[in-house]
């Protein structure tokens, strides 16, 4: 039996536009983040690929992608779970800066490591931060030690793999098409366990915001076929390229 | 201990608009419904009502109306619960007749029975009528002998109360402000339980659309005050009980 696992990167959030580091900000989708969503709906729908179940990180633009291509496929009545396992990347305290702020801040080659090293996280949030989400009340449930107060993406996939072998398996061993809305960094951390990536080449991949990304797994829910993330995304190859190329020159872009 | 159950019943759909006999059929809400799901949104922010969990049915209007209104709350990471039980009553064979076929179809005396006593079931839906929602993907999972073909109100009542009795207080108990969106039938099925209204009185009761109906409960999970339920929704009073008129007046509004 093959089991069908979707992942789907929110389209653009305000935050995005602006190039800030986001991570646990809630930014929400622009109007162009809207249509990337609406289409997502439509390339499913056109696939033949209808989701049976649908999990969600906490935050507010990945819910609303989802939201939207579910409208599109006409099938905003499925069960939905939504768990802050698959929330972006906490940036730390480089959550809100910009680009040009980053750098007067820290220099750009601390920058530049902490955007890309595997393991080296930025320096922890504090409570000056306007954008510290410690006290957002979705997070009120939390045990106050599991909330992150910076990561680096091993700390992400140390975090969001366990929801997945947990709540997104059990959906994909009862036979359901199961749709995953979250983020670049929560979604790259599941692509590299899946896909067996290394700590060096996850860096240098990027993935498309508003694409759904396509995983036919096998009953050892692994990949049925090797093939790169990019290759397994609806749509055309070119402008897939072309999307992931854009967001990885977008610097921020979380 | 006090317990906030805040009912809200979904926004103008399309057929509404042409006033067709609804019930399980999934008409889309309007633009006009959209805008009454972000304004109840709006309405329960101004007055501090936060819910923390939500319940819909699976119908697209209730779900969207919710979705809206939860944007504007700035709250739409809620954990949702959607069940076929908070769905509208299903008005059988005269899904998708307007009030003119209904009339020319089956006499209005007829129809006015069928719309106002509470044990009085219209005719079967048949495989012929266009609008049968029996082979829906969303209700696939359910017992087919669960899946109605037909509701008279009482009818309603003996399928919702099960979801609220379980699901519903669960919550409650939980110290949760729960937020139900659902329609007009399946929310006067719970107002007739909570208030103790007659049989006879119920058909009498229309609920506004898109305004939200604030229960406080006591640890009997009955009201702690007796009130109408009309007094109980957020907003002006003239404006409330004009919208409940303008209900009633649309005849097959539902």
């Amino acid at each position: 039996m093959t089991h069908t696992l979707v992942l789907l990167r929110h389209g653009q959030s305000q935050w995005n536009l602006e190039n800030r580091f986001t991570g646990w900000w809630d930014a929400d989708l622009t109007a162009a983040g809207e249509a990337e969503a609406t289409r997502a709906g439509e390339q499913l729908l056109d696939a033949g690929l209808l989701p049976d179940v649908v999990h969600t990180s906490l935050q507010t633009r990945a819910i609303r992608t989802v939201n939207l291509a579910l409208d599109a496929l006409g099938r905003a009545w499925l069960p939905v779970r939504r768990h802050w396992r698959l929330n972006e990347r906490h940036y730390g305290d480089l959550t809100g800066l910009d680009k040009a702020e980053t750098a007067a801040k820290h220099g750009a080659d601390k920058v530049k490591i902490w955007r890309r090293a595997y393991d080296i996280p930025p320096p922890p949030i504090t409570p000056e931060n306007a954008f510290d989400p410690t006290d957002d009340p979705r997070y009120a449930s939390l045990d106050p030690a599991a909330l992150p107060m910076t990561e680096c993406l091993a700390d992400v996939v140390a975090r969001t793999w366990p929801y997945f072998e947990d709540a997104i398996v059990e959906d994909l061993r009862l036979g359901r098409t199961v749709l995953v809305g979250a983020h670049g960094n929560s979604l790259r951390a599941i692509v590299k366990v899946l896909d067996g990536i290394s700590d060096e080449d996850i860096s240098e991949l990027n993935l498309p915001t508003g694409v759904p990304i396509v995983y036919q797994l096998g009953d050892d829910l692994r990949p049925v076929e090797r093939r790169h993330p990019l290759e397994r995304c609806l749509g055309d190859a070119e402008e897939i390229a072309a999307a992931a190329a854009a967001v990885a020159n977008q610097g921020t872009a979380h």
